[in-house]
């Protein structure tokens, strides 16, 4: 067994199929070992790394913006699916879907240069707090989580997001509260255009989607970023039961897990009936699929860091 | 100064660049000092990292399918733009375009899983020697090149491929040639469906291309894969003139490297008149854009490894 410092997990079945795949793909000589260079674990970030109640954080941070442009140009107020973010309106934001959300914060941020929104994104989590749980968002990141990704790159994994939100959102707090880098975020993102400004060469977002890193699309934007088929995997909605299809079939030793939100004490307890981004399919198949399901609420000693 | 193992590289104004440019970067409390993770270097592959006449590398590789898939269907020989292909007529090729000659590789490879072209891949590599010199493709990577990537990362700093070639076929060499993680490679793609195959995730190729890593989409594609601009580029054809500038008009200290290929007698000699990959903007540029102009000539004491 490697050394663990998974404290803030509790012993049980979610914990020792963890130990017990570490240890096993990192045996030299042993019929599961994996060279270093294939120890690719992927992670959903919304609801896996951080909490995505009772919105994903990309909708709260679009949602500041456009009140700010709300200001200016008051006809936003009475246009949809503007009208709808700015007023928080659940029933028209669920027709609107995961997708149609994210496309509304590329209009939003259409315009800025990359390195205007990185100043701009890098502000706003610097105060943004979540609106139940008083705290700001970057402080919302699972303690477990963060113990696990240390726990697979001290055991020679290379870590990465693989996440349906705005991959340069993500990238702004990834370094600093998972210790994942830059490039080793993957996300939904838009298209940009290269241009000379003022003799600096920029990069200007547009409106339009360059890929919703949802569903299918995960294995496909895996292929595309990372080029290998990950070994470990970890989701927490049928949003990534695509992901985690594709690490459990593989060829050799595999763990896939899934996060149950189950813990209305301590953070949120849903599943189904979060219509952004449920939870059926994965965890009704889990069984069938080899799938490791970890119940926050039994899993985890401590959900969040000690505030 | 920082130890130099560029032993391949003659004494001179871009060695000095070089050794120069490092030195600074790395030496703490200096002015010019960047932290490590922002220590970024992009380089492009065909003519920058290895040989790319009398065609790019991905030419032969694609013709050669192509040539299989001819004798089971002889209708291909007589249909465009394959006839060109077989037959390597280059008016025609050098009209197809670069971007041209890559949709048809992409047609030819469309309905493969990633698996069945990484084995097709990797056999091919093993065997597939250049027409002219003789030697494997894989033995045509440039030694200079190898040991500067290798100084590079010593130096603290993650090296990337950024290239027109396709994203697959270079991550079957770039490990073991570059010392380059396959996550570490950008490079043109196709699109992919991902599906289940007899209970296996698979990631299929789409005929369909997704990115044509080339120009203006070099820096796009920066920004998505790694989210953060270059402060070392290297290149060789007007189809890096964007990265280049993107890399140099950044703040703070930054390096941009052109190849020249003025070496007739050990290598090739070609600039303007190479129409798939012209070099003449980026050369007659190149003082007006800060941009060192590395003279194979002059600057590379050898080419190749020796063989």
């Amino acid at each position: 067994m490697p050394n663990s410092s998974l404290s803030s997990w509790n012993d049980g079945a979610a914990k020792s199929a963890i130990l017990d795949f570490v240890a096993r793909v990192t045996r030299e000589g042993g019929p599961d070992f994996v060279r270093p260079e294939e120890r690719v674990a992927t992670f959903d970030n919304d609801g896996t790394l951080w909490c995505e109640q009772p919105l994903q954080v990309q909708f709260f941070f679009g949602r500041d913006l456009l009140e700010a442009m709300a200001e200016r140009d008051p006809s936003l107020k009475e246009r949809q699916p503007f009208k709808a973010y700015l007023e928080r309106d659940m029933a028209t934001i669920n027709d609107l879907g995961k997708k149609g959300l994210f496309e509304v914060g590329a209009a939003v941020h259409a315009g800025m240069t990359e390195d205007e929104f990185d100043a701009y994104a890098h502000n706003w989590l610097a105060t943004a707090k979540h609106p139940k749980l008083g705290r700001l968002f970057t402080e919302l990141t699972y303690q477990p989580q963060v113990e696990l990704l240390e726990f697979l790159r001290a055991n020679g994994f290379k870590t990465f997001i693989v996440s349906g939100g705005g991959i340069d959102l993500i990238r702004c707090f990834a370094e600093g509260r998972y210790g994942i880098a830059r490039d080793q975020v993957v996300g939904s993102s838009v298209k940009t255009r290269f241009e000379m400004r003022n003799g600096r060469g920029e990069l200007v977002k547009l409106a339009e989607l360059d890929s919703f890193d949802d569903r299918e699309i995960k294995p496909h934007n895996i292929g595309l970023h990372i080029g290998r088929r990950p070994i470990l995997a970890f989701g927490n909605s049928d949003g990534d039961l695509a992901m985690l299809r594709y690490c459990k079939t593989g060829q050799g030793p595999r763990l896939a897990l899934l996060v149950h939100h189950d813990d209305a004490e301590r953070e949120f307890a849903y599943d189904r009936e979060f219509r952004l981004s449920p939870l059926a399919e994965a965890l009704d198949k889990a069984d069938e699929y080899g799938i490791t399901v970890v119940g926050m609420k039994r899993d985890w000693r401590a959900v969040f860091e000690a505030g």
